[in-house]
């Protein structure tokens, strides 16, 4: 079956690419840009930068010292779109690889000499992927072989020894390598390196240990902690290997840092590391929106952590924060017109980014560019989007539980369902029976649901729903309809009293969209506002819900020195409409300046 | 004249070191603390890591680029000591120069060919620097002739390129070596230098050309930007060359960037620089307490910048800062063992400090360290401590303004004091005078002091005194006394409503010094709290003010989604007394969360 994640055991199981097929929407249409126009943007980026030459053997050698990487991942996307352009590129990368397996531009000569940073382990985990991705969409060919040969010189070199990479990512390609091939080494080499983690296994760096998570072993953490990317990827891979050999403990283990990461640790758009310092984790409650880092990367390897954790417990917040990310961090990352990135997505900006032409060599968010220096997002989006089908429903015993309100068809075991909706935007989603059939349907109530009074209709009734799970049983006619009415309304939401950086400010939410304040040119300016919380006025623009709250500006005034004796005024000068868009949407009318928490 | 700075115009002049005779007390005992103890402790770790070892050839070279800098630093520190360990140092440092002048242990095989990150015209500067002190307090010795070497094959090599320093110092080094020989194309140089910045002179780098001010000339920038310590350090080079030149216009681009700054982008302690990942200012209101960078050497790089524009314009408000610098920067930076030091100090610290043994990696706030791998701010303490008198006090045509309270004799013209204070744990400063005498004796009223009914008395009348200076002229009989009256009371201090981290909170402040929360242990956590707004207690504790005020605690919880559809409630739990301590005593108690702003 075509998945990225094939777990053996778990309380659900996934559908496949296959058997979920989207219709143009929001996902749908973003899936099609990433077929039409991201994937090859991001090879032309490679091949212009000289990141696919280093397969070549051009020299000198460009690109950072992890751009292998960024092939592989690209080469993962591929294979999800059934893209034309594989085979070529895949042959580009065999040609490279050594007699013995060892396959890595930057390190040829000098192999193995630097776990910290050198980032060979790492390369060699989005090689498996993409190796896995291809024999599960195509079967074997040159970049299953390579991928295998990479994961057996992994096995032999690395099975009995103490060492594990600065960047945690090669577990849970193992792991997959053993679903994709049963071949338990590769479980075991994962397993490996999991628990060998925190001994520590890797030396002392200015970050800390903390930083690529051998401060302690994994199953003794409190929550997730430095790098954020590291954090999360590593998570994933310990869900993998629990899942396969059965260890509650390790389970147990990440999802009591999952809870305390998203309880304090988390932005309210799902994204994930406050510290541009060193791309990390904050301390808890440590979110402040200026210098939110929320590296799209993190946004995906939570969601993928999330998609994990779903399968193995079936426990639907993990549904609701991957919903929470995709439709704040993945959707953002990517510009309207496919061809443009954010690496971090701050939740304000203060001053307009200035625009750069061609690689953009600070990350900082600000404008979407074409390329970075480190420019892991690019590649990671479009591997993301073009697997995207497999984290909209999943399988329970009884039937199909749908998790993603997307447009499109899904067909499982005794049920064929045609899905429209106009989600985000819309809350009706209307399900049709397509075929005679048995099983349950179930559709995902999203936790933002709660109090807006959905409604599920099936079988000629009406009732009430919370948050979960709006389920009905068969057995189904073809042309049976179910129609899950979620109510949007823009809503307010206001921060727990010790997220400092957040106090005296709310934001304003419609169903799973974060929304934000977003000023160009002569809109009123956002630096010192008091915003009226009442019902937002809704207007729809180019088929987008955008939003209108008044707000009392502050008088413009030079300063003196900022703190005095007694508590500051209310702004009272102006006041002024401040146009919200989401979240996702901001930053394609040029440079603004942008802020979620908005005083009030 | 021995000084530090000694400008040929401004409304204002120096005494020099010698002028003014510190007595034990807050700075004289940090003073004595310097020479007896910090000076020999840089030393020692200076020969430890190697550095001083790079000047004899030891090989393999050890240290970053900028390592020669630190010596320097040293170096300057035990002239304005009269250390006895100079000379030998000295010579050291003399045998690795080349015969054209060159002297750098890193480059000297590869000279000028990285300016963005070599740091070859920085060092430069420090040595010169070291050489003027040596020059003032001795005379000519092997150090001075080095540094004029130094500076003229600076001047043959730059004088007509377009090339700068990524790291600017050697503008303000090259002008106080003008004032100390006369020379005039070192002035000419530094002019050129400062001139050619923002034309640009640099590369690009990832941070963007503002970390290191080449993204426009300075005379167009609107506030400090970048790497803070650059930014001022270049800052001070433009006054001296402004003041140098009679080149007004750049002296007031220069006034109007730290305008802009101290209403924008300064912390409560004084401290510059907001963000971690570049030891940058942030961009205006960006000012989290959090991961305020705040770098003992930006400190020491404003407190330099305040000396020369109070030098050069007599505006008391750059005293005024530089008193809140020196108190809540400098202070905090050195601990009362005068051998381990803050790096970055932040205004909160969430999660207590794990101790470090020998060298720190990581320049976090949390734990003084003796050593780090990037040690510029233990070296610029000791010159900064070594050279304190100097800041003391200056003189107009009219006598003497005493502009720091602190015990110890000061002479001037027709004026010899005595100064007798419990500064700044006591407001109540007298003023004995010596010998009989004329001129104008002038004490500073602190900004702070508004609104506490200061009193100023001399020649048997007592009268209230605003902030600025309490004057009195002569003449002047040996055994008059001149006596003011700070009423020293803890305050509330509150944000600017712009600052939005800042929001709900308050900090507490007595005279010049900013308190903070200090939780060691059992103390009460300060995570979730909020303080009531009271006249704190006071206790005094090893001769230190500490204060008490009272606070409702939350009741603790897991915690979870942090965002919610009402405002948070205000803690219920117990109530607790909270130990604030002065800021610059925080961290000497053991690992320890602390806070300056408490939420109210």
């Amino acid at each position: 079956m075509a998945d990225p994640v094939l777990p053996s055991s778990g309380v659900l199981s996934p559908l496949g690419l296959d058997a979920v097929r989207p219709a143009p929407g929001f996902w749908g249409d973003r899936i099609a840009l990433n077929r039409e126009v991201t994937i090859a943007h991001c090879q032309e980026w490679m091949e212009r930068e000289g990141w696919i030459g280093n397969f070549r053997g051009e020299r000198p050698r460009r690109g950072r010292e992890f751009s292998d990487s960024e092939i592989y991942k690209l080469l993962e996307a591929m294979a999800w779109a059934d893209h034309p352009a594989l085979p070529e590129l895949a042959q580009t990368v065999a040609r490279a690889q050594e007699g013995d397996g060892y396959l890595n531009t930057r390190w040829s000569g000098s192999r193995y000499t630097d776990f910290e940073w050198g980032h060979e382990l790492y390369c060699y985990g989005h090689l498996i992927q993409a190796g896995v991705a291809r024999l599960r969409t195509h079967g074997e060919d040159v970049l299953t072989e390579v991928a295998v040969r990479a994961a057996d010189h992994v096995c032999r070199r690395f099975m009995t020894t103490t060492e594990t990479c600065g960047h945690p990512e090669i577990e849970m390609a193992l792991v997959e390598l053993y679903r994709a091939t049963g071949a338990e080494r590769y479980l075991e080499m994962a397993r490996r390196f999991v628990d060998r983690r925190g001994l520590p296994a890797l030396g002392e760096i200015p970050f800390g240990r903390a930083y690529f998570q051998d401060d302690v072993p994994l199953r003794q953490a409190q929550a997730f902690r430095g790098h954020a990317v590291r954090a999360l990827y590593l998570a994933c891979g310990a869900v993998d290997v629990a899942v396969e050999t059965g260890d509650e403990e390790l389970l147990k283990a990440v999802e009591g840092q999952w809870e305390r990461t998203v309880a304090r640790r988390t932005h309210l758009t799902g994204g994930m590391g406050s510290r541009h310092a060193d791309e990390s984790f904050g301390d808890d409650y440590e979110l402040p929106p200026d210098r939110a880092y929320s590296e799209t990367c993190a946004g995906i390897a939570s969601i993928m952590l999330s998609h994990r954790l779903l399968l193995a417990t079936g426990d639907v917040r993990h549904a609701d924060l991957a919903e929470r990310t995709l439709y704040n961090v993945l959707a953002t990352g990517l510009a309207l017109d496919g061809r443009s990135f954010f690496y971090a997505n701050p939740l304000r900006v203060r001053v307009p980014a200035v625009p750069v032409e061609g690689v953009n060599h600070s990350a900082e968010g600000g404008l979407r560019s074409p390329w970075f220096d480190v420019s892991c997002c690019p590649s990671n989006i479009a591997r993301t989007l073009a697997s995207l089908p497999a984290y909209v429903a999943a399988a329970d015993r009884d039937g199909v539980r749908v998790h993603h309100h997307t447009p499109g068809e899904i067909r499982h075991g005794g049920l064929a369902l045609r899905v429209e909706t106009g989600y985000p935007w819309d809350g009706a989603v209307t399900v049709t029976v397509l075929e005679d059939g048995e099983g349950r349907i179930a559709l995902r109530v999203p936790a933002w649901a709660d109090g807006t009074e959905a409604t599920f209709a099936h079988h000629g009734v009406v009732r009430p729903v919370a948050p979960g799970y709006a389920e009905a049983d068969g057995p189904w006619r073809a042309g049976d309809e179910l129609r899950l009415e979620l109510p949007m309304r823009a809503r307010w939401t206001f921060p727990d009293r010790r997220v400092d950086a957040l106090r005296g400010t709310a934001a304003v939410e419609r169903g799973p969209l974060v929304y934000c304040a977003e000023s160009v040119a002569d809109e009123p300016p956002l630096g010192d506002l008091a915003a009226a919380v009442e019902p937002p006025r809704e207007h729809v623009v180019d088929g987008a819900v955008e939003l209108e709250v008044r707000a009392r500006l502050g008088v413009p005034d030079g300063g003196g020195w900022p703190y005095a004796a007694a508590p500051g005024e209310a702004p009272d000068g102006q006041e002024a409409a401040l146009r919200l868009v989401p979240y996702h949407r901001w930053g394609n009318r040029g440079p603004a300046t942008m802020r979620v928490w908005l005083p009030v």
